[in-house]
């Protein structure tokens, strides 16, 4: 089969690859037929996870169709339509049973990191009945690509961690597709206002289309200034931080006020300061997580009642044999203007 | 009448005053009975405080009997022993209907700060029906003064904040009276260890007859191993900060566990790292807090039905005339092995 394959620092290509062989039987073997490509891919291009060794093929999304299950497999069978979570889950062990997938003892985020991922024709994938989620018949099912991840993860470590709120004040520092995200699932709640802030004009003119109140940007204005303006020189009760660098993060900590929370989603790659000196009284928290997915069943349900359209992140398509030109695209979003690309199987 | 005067950094005394009058319809003239020092008024001393300027009377613990009451003050008269909060609070405002006394638009933590304190023979309380608490017929009222503050700021911004629940696993950085008055309180609920950190062995030994399943002094043993032994590798669910320097808070972020907290006491003067390359991903919230104290009615209750013993922190006894004594001895608590200081008035 073909397969994006990782080959160290830089370096990837499109290789012939034997066939996913089940190893357990949990497992299931998924004739993959869409998926995308994470911001997390570039950082494994980069060399900045040392988890995921070269020889690794890559893709931790994507919706395909059963092709075999392991003889413990009761719940799916060869022939389901099912969306593939970025985290697998056993189920069953301490932190599972706490809802906390992302440390699963013996999953978490291991696909296209410690196994083989999805940017390949087939997938392995792990603990099959509790990393699997069968597609609705009738479903946009390129549409739900966004669900193995990015959808989560702005729900998940931006909205509930950030506890939005109704008539809520919340701020998004980074509108790419994760805070884009963030953006589209905060509106389940309600919110006063959701200001966003960027320093890519086009990528502003997205999140006001996608219901942002307020749009800052950052090249132009003092995002601190403006909030401060926008919320009664008060800041706003939650600050959602989805970019991964220290300056972000220090501003989220001048944007929350009193009783607010920093939500944060970005991967972090270096220390930040933390101004202890002026929150320490201020009765704030800062949450960190890797997304769960527990939310998957929740998020599947706003799709389909039609609440939530996540076929709106989606803005190029490639085939497989064009995955290259596909992280081409993605790598150079700031031209592009591409959010999620999806890469279809022949 | 006499008072404890700040003079600037470094200078106080005990001076001639004259008597605190009503200013609003909604305050009250309490007359002192007992007070105590708080490392707060320590900061004070050395200037770290802008708000509380030369000529301040300090002080914002207390208990006493009401004297006057103004206009509008009808759940409170003349002779009622009462317990002083150090948050004064209107129970008006947007933050004290959230709960969020320590953030009151015309309160919070004003008393021997921006208005003149306890540590005199009469104070004027501000809001003073939501400010006083009545105490209890047959109450042990020296031990309520350890109401006004210390206790519920380790209840709150420790244990609550904290999330402390039965079968947790606690580590308690700082085994002063703040640390200790946390580690009385988190045996509310049962945890399964607390573990008390410290460099002053005196202390240890009374965190460990005050309850601490393991004590560590960090002169002896790296608190992080130790920490990691008695946790089986993982890490606690809780990490108190109640010491209020980088260090410390930097030691919370390697003690706990994924999906744990750090709640943070400690009153901080300057930044503090926040290792978020590794910390991003391990679901972990840090939490900061002004006390509110809401839950001065719930620790009532707990000390009147036995469950908790105040007293325990209280290990000198002064008489105003000797509050600078009293003053050395708390500041010199490494050597002195004062807890809390007790400052009766005559």
């Amino acid at each position: 089969m073909k397969a994006l394959v990782y080959h160290g620092p830089g370096k990837k290509s499109l290789d012939e690859r034997p066939m996913p062989q089940l190893a357990s039987a949990t497992d299931a073997i998924v004739k993959v037929t869409r998926t995308t490509i994470c911001g997390t891919d570039l950082h494994i291009l980069k060399g900045d996870v040392p988890t995921c060794q070269p020889g690794r093929i890559l893709g931790h999304e994507g919706v395909g169709i059963v092709q075999q299950v392991g003889a413990a497999v009761s719940s799916l069978k060869e022939g389901d339509h099912v969306l593939i979570s970025c985290i697998s889950a056993c189920g069953k062990c301490d932190y599972c049973r706490r809802g906390m997938y992302s440390h699963c003892a013996t999953g978490g985020w291991i696909l296209g990191n410690r196994i083989d991922g999805t940017q390949a024709e087939y997938v392995r994938i792990p603990h099959a009945e509790t990393s699997l989620y069968p597609i609705p018949a009738g479903a946009d099912e390129e549409a739900l690509v966004m669900l193995s991840d990015i959808l989560p993860t702005g729900f998940e470590c931006g909205v509930l961690n950030g506890k939005v709120q109704p008539g809520s004040t919340v701020a998004i520092v980074g509108a790419g597709p994760i805070g884009l995200a963030s953006l589209l699932t905060a509106q389940f709640y309600s919110p006063a206002q959701i200001i966003m802030i960027d320093r890519d004009e086009r990528r502003l003119e997205v999140a006001s289309r996608f219901g942002a109140t307020a749009c800052i940007d950052s090249r132009v204005a003092e995002p601190v200034v403006e909030v401060m303006k926008l919320t009664g020189h008060v800041g706003v009760d939650c600050a959602i931080e989805a970019v991964g660098v220290p300056d972000t993060f220090e501003l989220c900590q001048a944007l929350v006020a009193p009783g607010g929370v920093i939500a944060n989603i970005g991967v972090h790659g270096v220390k930040a300061d933390l101004h202890l000196e002026s929150l320490w009284d201020r009765n704030i928290s800062i949450t960190t997580r890797l997304v769960d997915t527990v939310s998957t069943p929740m998020l599947l349900k706003t799709v389909q009642s039609g609440r939530l359209d996540p076929a709106r992140l989606i803005t190029h398509h490639f085939q497989l044999d064009d995955v290259l030109n596909a992280y081409d695209t993605f790598g150079r979003a700031a031209d592009s203007h591409a959010l999620k690309v999806i890469i279809e199987m022949a």
